[in-house]
């Protein structure tokens, strides 16, 4: 039997299942969005399905190969609108035709151009009921990353800091292990397998030499890319990074005038080198950056450092997410600060920002801001 | 009837009551300690009294007057042990004694050599039935100030600070009305009304001119005393704190050797001026500062910066308990610290703290911790 529609909270009800199983994808699926698919016959789950690792195959074809011949005259959950154009797999909506879904509720509508409102056209001429709003905040805050690549030319921009009370990342004499707790550690290697990259800045780079890489029991199927933003590529071609880039995708962000004997030796290491324009203080351009970056297929970037990067993303306006672990220490004034210099001159300037949420870690306390308006 | 023994968690509930009617003294008791108390006659409570502004009436005292006729026979819970020596008021275990109580439940031994055990001595000796440790550890953080006052010679110390998220107290410019808001900054005032004096560094003191007075609507009934430490004696004879210290108490901590002309021009504007000798760095002896401070009376100090003091204070391991006020704003690296360099080399010798407490105070977040051992 087709629903027409649903009891009052059921379309939500199963969107929420959607949207958990969506959430599996994230950090994976690049450079497809992670979506989450729920196939419900008469009040039973049939078939689940999300994006898979690369970004294929697609959560629609996972739970209709669940469903069978369940799917028939059953109410199909979305996160996203199905796709309507033939890409490397035939388009989604055609196969929830085929497969005699009789209604399909849909969070949020697809930005891509090449689907924007089609794939629900398609479905609605082949007669089947369309709902097209379903949960879609919780759904645009789930395909951030994705919406900013469509919408706006980059990834989606989390800041992650590991700070002391007194908002420092290090001493003086550059010594920041460890600042925060095992527990904060762990976590922090879960925003890793959530992103498709993690960047750093070249100072962070020449004085940790980090490995960039999660570092979990089971997780991640696949590692983020490892980015370092260099500009005068001062990075040790010995450094951790660039000794594994063959293992893991590791790219350098650097000015396009930089030396092509030096460029081409990193590229000879197995490192991707996207070069672009410098900025007014000779840095590497990071809105022409951020816009390499989704070019390439990147929907969700996780920015770990040094305060200077730090600084001048906020200082770009760039920052869509922060992310601070605090540990209940204090460094003093001649530590290293989380964010150098950027500009404030008066309270009324400084940016701010709206906590979303607060956990407890161990002694640590991580809040996760996002931009206020 | 007098009970010589309660039903189980009886106690404990009568003493919770006295300690919030003890904590009603907080700030307006010294030099004496803020002590509640209740009265309980065959399960009902038939008086309840807590230490007076400027400590006297004791609690005991205004208990057994509500009480009258009703105290013979009762149980008399006390957040403190009962004194029993003649002060500027008859001992009140004598009064306790005299009243008829039967029973008296006490929190903690008096520390005072003039009283420790005495008081419970004197009325086991007249018959009366005792018990001395009931909620003890809520007690010593209750009384914490005047424990430290009789135990350490100095008084509590408490460092509150406002900062950004990442550490700051300013800007660059000395700009720092307002970093957090008008909710965490009523808390503060509420901070000052439990303390017994407000200090801050004099760089503060020229920097922002504050009144250092508690500005909430029926509170407190005792401004608390402003102290000012300034080593050279710099603050302006036109300062706000000193323009009003002839209405409101305010010390002034210097050093030993300050010019004694310098000196008399602040104490004809009705300031008391405390004298210590430097120490190493010339900068007024910190533990001989507050050591003046226990002697004058004071149990409760509230510090409120700047980084420089902050600083001097972590470094002196002086500080008992933090209170961070954290607004969601970023200020960056050129801001003031709120805490100067105070020789933090590697991240294992930095000072490590425990949060006993976390309130969200609108958009900030207001952190309490003590030093974790």
């Amino acid at each position: 039997m087709t629903e027409q529609r649903a009891a009052p909270g059921q379309d939500e009800r199963y969107m929420r299942i959607a949207l958990g199983l969506a959430a599996r994808g994230l950090g994976n699926t690049w450079p497809n969005p992670a979506v989450g698919c729920v196939i419900v016959n008469d009040g039973r789950i049939v078939g689940r399905g999300w994006t898979q690792v690369g970004g294929r195959p697609h959560a629609e074809t996972q739970a209709l190969a669940e469903a069978g011949a369940a799917a028939r005259g059953a109410t199909a959950y979305v996160t996203l609108e199905p796709c309507s154009h033939q890409g490397k797999t035939p388009p989604c909506a055609e196969a929830l035709i085929a497969a005699g879904i009789g209604r399909c509720v849909a969070a949020l509508e697809d930005p891509d151009p090449r689907v924007s409102g089609k794939g629900f056209a398609m479905l609605r001429e082949a007669g089947v009921a369309v709902r097209d709003d379903c949960l879609s905040i919780q759904a645009a805050d789930l395909n951030a990353g994705f919406l900013m690549t469509r919408q706006q030319g980059r990834p989606l921009i989390t800041l992650k800091l590991a700070v002391s009370l007194d908002g420092r990342i290090g001493t003086h004499s550059g010594d920041s292990r460890w600042i925060t707790s095992p527990a904060s550690r762990q976590r922090a290697h879960l925003l890793r397998s959530r992103s498709d990259a993690v960047m750093v800045g070249s100072n962070t780079a020449l004085q940790d030499d980090p490995e960039l890489t999660c570092r979990l029991p089971g997780l991640p199927p696949k590692q983020p890319v490892r980015i370092v933003l260099d500009g005068r590529l001062r990075l040790s071609l010995t450094a951790r990074v660039v000794a594994t880039a063959r293992e893991i995708p590791t790219w350098v962000i650097t000015r396009e005038d930089v030396d092509a004997t030096r460029r081409r030796a990193f590229e000879d290491c197995g490192i991707e080198v996207i070069a672009v324009p410098p900025d007014a203080a000779g840095f590497p351009d990071l809105p022409a950056a951020f816009g390499e970056l989704a070019e390439r297929g990147l929907t969700r970037v996780l920015v770990e450092g040094g305060g200077k990067l730090a600084a001048s993303l906020v200082r770009a306006d760039l920052v869509d997410r922060m992310i601070w672990f605090r540990s209940p220490s204090v460094i003093g004034g001649d530590g290293l600060p989380a964010l150098a210099a950027f500009g404030v001159d008066t309270v009324a300037e400084a940016p701010r920002w709206r906590r979303v949420r607060a956990d407890i870690l161990g002694d640590d306390l991580l809040e996760t801001f996002v931009r206020a308006l």
